[in-house]
């Protein structure tokens, strides 16, 4: 384990305690259903960088966590409604069965409203920061999670099946769709530290940088993995979908611009945040990943 | 049009033109669906009793709509997933194809996803009162609205079909999932003002006492409904819902309650909030009400 894995995964399982908590158990089935989805499982990215960012404003973890969970909870509750069978219609999810195939379709439904739901209750109940500072961080999740942000980037990808598309309408979506949560744990937890707007602008920056170099170098590696499990050849395959970097650029530029963005990204929190070594690698390791 | 009914009407012109600003066109379909579904319909009682409890703390209603409406756009979010088809699967609602037969399952999920989060977004965007009460106002509609409040409701109906119930039972289903926004829509525009306690106490009693005679009294009206178009008797018909007020108490006995919670609930304004005399007519009228 490098030191950028081993510091998320020390945050991870701060994060892992604290969602727990913020969604306890009941005998209710939702409560069961959320858990499911919510518990055990992912990266944490998200809540990570919302805590990297806060402790960089000068904060203390105990006061960000509700707001880094409360993220954590509507990330959540995008993959449940995702994999609905009106939607993606996924029945697998982290390597377990899709929250509808483990509860029922009608459950899960619930248990993502209840998930974004429980989200903004946790927010707005925490009270150890200026209200003020929390209703300016609250409602810039709000922004980036709803119609403006990762619900339309939803909706701009559902309608962008089966089309040709072009590279600025995917940036567009991608920079919504995934884009506008990987914002708000940049941009809030400045804005709920209550930091300088340089700082808030680096923030906004860094996240826009990592985001789209991320999603880059994921199509870069379903290229590249289906080229070694396969040993086709990339570009026409009708059976392949045809809105992705890869195939808009080739897998030589799409190299490019993932550099290119890290430092980018790496130069924007250099300047405004002192001590933000962590960050910085973070930004390079993402775009070195091969998984 | 009786003073109840002109005092609601002109409360719910004002609430239409703020919702229309507050969610406001977009190219994208997911802004059609919601505002498929948010405009033009509805008794927008909740909005209404938002602002009429706001103004007797000595609010003005400008302050308070964005939070009316934040209240409107939960209750609509809720309707647009309960008709879903693995919910109630209902085709029809307030006489208007429903959203997911109008515009399809997934644009219909996520119009309703957008509703809930666009919710939370706008009344913590607001920012013309003191930040504290705001927290305080929406904490109490997040709690409401979410796994302890309606979706609560929501999950114990659903396990509640097919099952014999109690009353006790349907009386904590009732006062969840109709219930809880009842009562955010009567005590947070009380936290919103920063009321005093026995005033914040006085709200929650009359949206309890109102809320379960409202439902009684619909009971009622559907036993009644069946009775005028079948000429059928109540009780022990198979084909008909176990798990009613109507059924468990009859219906001398049903109107007895209504009559008995009614009567509290004026009581409990009446006290507590001087000039309160629409929320007063307004508890009368509802348990009068025949349609």
């Amino acid at each position: 384990m490098n030191t950028v894995e081993k510091h998320l995964s020390q945050d991870s399982a701060a994060v892992e305690i604290a969602l727990e908590q913020l969604f306890p158990e009941e005998k209710l089935s939702v409560f069961e259903a959320a858990r499911y989805s919510l518990l055990g499982g992912g990266k944490r990215s998200r809540p990570a960088l919302f805590l990297e960012f806060f402790r960089l404003c000068g904060g203390r973890d105990e006061d960000a966590m509700p707001y880094a969970c409360g993220l954590e909870m509507i990330h959540t509750y995008s993959l449940i409604h995702d994999d609905l069978p009106c939607m993606d219609d996924d029945d697998l999810r982290r390597g377990k069965p899709a929250n509808h195939i483990a509860f029922g379709e009608a459950t899960a439904l619930l248990a993502g409203d209840a998930l974004l739901n429980r989200a903004f209750e946790v927010m707005t109940a925490a009270r150890t920061l200026p209200a003020s500072h929390i209703l300016d961080c609250v409602a810039y999740i709000g922004r980036m999670s709803g119609v403006y942000g990762m619900i339309g980037g939803q909706v701009l990808d559902l309608s962008m099946e089966n089309t040709e598309g072009t590279p600025e309408l995917l940036t567009e979506m991608v920079s919504k769709k995934t884009g506008a949560l990987l914002r708000a744990a940049c941009v809030a937890p400045c804005l709920l530290a209550g930091a300088a707007k340089e700082q808030v602008e680096a923030a906004e920056k860094y996240a826009y940088c990592v985001g789209l170099a991320f999603q880059i170098r994921d199509d870069m590696l379903d290229v590249m993995g289906d080229q070694a499990a396969l040993g086709k050849r990339i570009g026409a395959d009708a059976e392949h979908d045809k809105c992705t970097f890869a195939y808009f650029y080739g897998l030589n530029r799409c190299q490019e611009m993932v550099d290119a963005l890290t430092s980018e990204a790496v130069q924007a929190v250099q300047t405004a945040f002192p001590g933000s070594e962590f960050l910085q690698d973070l930004a390079v390791w993402l775009a070195k990943r091969d998984h």
